[in-house]
């Protein structure tokens, strides 16, 4: 069923801004480029406007933010949201250091992005600063396991209602939720969390996803004019549905590159060849491989 | 013919300073390694003239330019252009921001580059700033075809003449000309596209090629005294015909490289694997193994 | 007998904080990861000292320093050493400008790192700067030889009890020496100096490593309580024995990885698949794969 959203993506080559992290930032642009769309790279303050107006999304990353790239990321997503583009926030490390959680807050409010997607610790540092009083005890687990699995499905479905976006929380479990309803995905490796960057690249595959979704079905509620002043919480309901689709499509994607990719493992390969093999199967899965190995219910 | 000057580099082992884009900076410095140079990563203005004074070649690449970097990217060029090293400027993104354009074409002005390599689009962007009148109109296309080919080739030499350098412009078909003749070679994979940083790593490797090539065959005019302030369009016809032979043997060397590393590449290998591949096969090339495999016609 | 160090490393999963250059930045995450330990990067001033207080060891690596990353730096290895964290600094480039000189004399007396890890002309560069006596005349060469060992191991042992720390000198011949006794080893492949980063990955490993056997025996004089001042030249005799064999570990550690990743290379494979095999090899070496590998003598 997820299939169509990596076909849409090959067929309509989004290009995504990404303002990331130095560490991983080679692999989320090999890895957007893998999945048939097109990273562009800019996070000086004076040009971030320019560049993000002739893109289709906006990847948010605050893994190494500094004085210079959070005023980069202040602007871009203003201009971003005010364009109408599609916007994702990945908070890496809120919760580790004041100006991380501070940041991630900020961005949130200013560019208020289409997807929110971190590991459960991220995650739920957001939703205490934003006073949320969705099922935050519940998840004060690292983590989504089985055991805590309809607490933290509650707590995604709650903070994604409190900041009108489409909230992905990944690890082991993955969950993809909006106000109404949750993916819970299963595909993935445990091996991937031993590799830096598996997160970043499905941060920037989720902008591509998203912005394939919206190219092929455009609501007239997502994109205002440019220029026009975005009204709070604007985002329609039916849109909401779209992204978290194709959110999912994304996540399931990443994982079902990480199950190939470990497949075609010799047993002298380790971390880093399993780190070229993810972006080598994203590059050639389809729509057809990702409905066959796709593995999630709905909640 | 191209094959000694790889031999060359591998002989002369030059010091390339890079300021370059932090997204491909890893296969930068790799690629540069595999020829047989060796790269130096600099870009605080503080020491930037430092560094390129114990350098060869300077490699000036604005793909994710600052307003630190910029500054860098001034005063190494300046230093690099009174002590008379090579100097190359690659244009990542001219045309897509005012920043961008305005940064590229400042550093035209100042540091004088013996090279400019980019794609057809942010060549013309430069063309345009500098109110070339040399066929830009020819060049309105974003890619070198066999249907544009004599008027992109007419737009190279022209563009090259009003700037005083040898001017590569690379695709899928590349150019390298300089006022009075045209290398078109036809090296190369489709494939090399869809990975992030193939343009960057060629850049470095230029400037390896054609600091070894001055290594090799220093012509008086080439290289001022340090602290001689440079004549305007000093660059002599001998001079630069060596550079341009130098430029094309090194676009044709990663073309060929790109050729032998698809050709290695297993069924369930894609951008990920093909991207080592790429940097493999630079390291076993030799000179006669270019001799072999380079595809390219003069004009 | 080294070997379990290594299995200390993969039972205590330490926690480095790296500010390291961004040129090998994603494989010094890579390589953490692959022996079991965990990297943070962060630069910012402003959160560095909030970040290295949830760490157990802080990488200093001025590969690609400018004035913000200095401030990080500074601020990071004077909260570090308050906190008795493990410290290392890695003068990538001392020698090269005055700026990196000044930097790493800078670092060494503010954070009074447990480790010093360069090659001999960085390592050289920072004995004049400190006016060391010992030996720096026999240190003129560039690199530790089978001719100059002798000089090399005294100079290197002279140089740990001017500045209170273990040294690692590493190349061809690697020697890891405090006041009283030198490891020189001998694991590792001549092609690893034709990959960038080797260097760098060796140092956030040596990181993870020191963290580890600290966690597994701590001394009473290693661990100040938090915001206690420092006495100047605090290091016991004894922990400095401990952190040196911890130090040699990861020095032939790294080597051992170089030597089976250089195994398992086909012979259209170059440095490219060499980088990833090392880290491949890491996360696959055990204590007891260390132990049967391991080439050094003590002096």
């Amino acid at each position: 069923m997820l299939g169509s959203c990596l076909d849409r993506v090959r067929e309509a080559s989004p290009l995504v801004h990404c303002i990331t992290n130095y560490v991983t930032v080679n692999d989320v642009a090999n890895a957007i480029l893998a999945v048939g769309a097109s990273p562009i790279m800019s996070d000086e303050p004076e040009e971030v406007a320019d560049i993000t107006a002739i893109c289709d999304a906006l990847d948010l990353n605050i893994g190494t933010l500094n004085r210079l790239t959070i005023e980069g990321m202040r602007r871009a997503g203003a201009r971003a949201r005010e364009l109408g583009h599609v916007v994702l926030l990945d908070p890496v490390g809120a919760g580790a250091s004041p100006l991380r959680t501070r940041t991630a807050l900020e961005l949130l409010e200013l560019a208020r992005p289409d997807v929110v997607r971190g590991n459960a610790s991220e995650v739920r540092a957001l939703a205490l600063g934003t006073t949320s009083t969705h099922g935050v005890d519940a998840a004060a687990a690292d983590a989504v396991s089985e055991q805590n699995l309809d607490a933290m499905v509650e707590f995604a479905k709650g903070f994604a209602a409190d900041v009108h976006a489409t909230v992905a929380i990944t690890g082991a479990i993955d969950l993809v939720a909006d106000a109404g309803r949750c993916f819970v995905i299963r595909n993935g490796r445990p091996e991937m969390s031993r590799i830096t960057g598996t997160g970043c690249q499905l941060s920037g595959v989720i902008c591509a996803f998203v912005a394939a979704a919206r190219a092929a079905a455009p609501a007239a509620g997502d994109v205002p004019a440019a220029g026009t002043a975005p009204a709070p919480a604007a985002t329609p309901a039916s849109s909401a549905s779209d992204t978290t689709a194709a959110v999912a499509a994304a996540v399931a994607c990443m994982g079902l590159a990480g199950e190939v990719g470990r497949a075609h493992l010799a047993p002298h390969e380790g971390n880093a060849t399993l780190r070229n093999r993810i972006i080598d199967a994203l590059s050639h899965l389809d729509g057809a491989a990702l409905d066959g190995g796709e593995r999630y219910e709905l909640r």
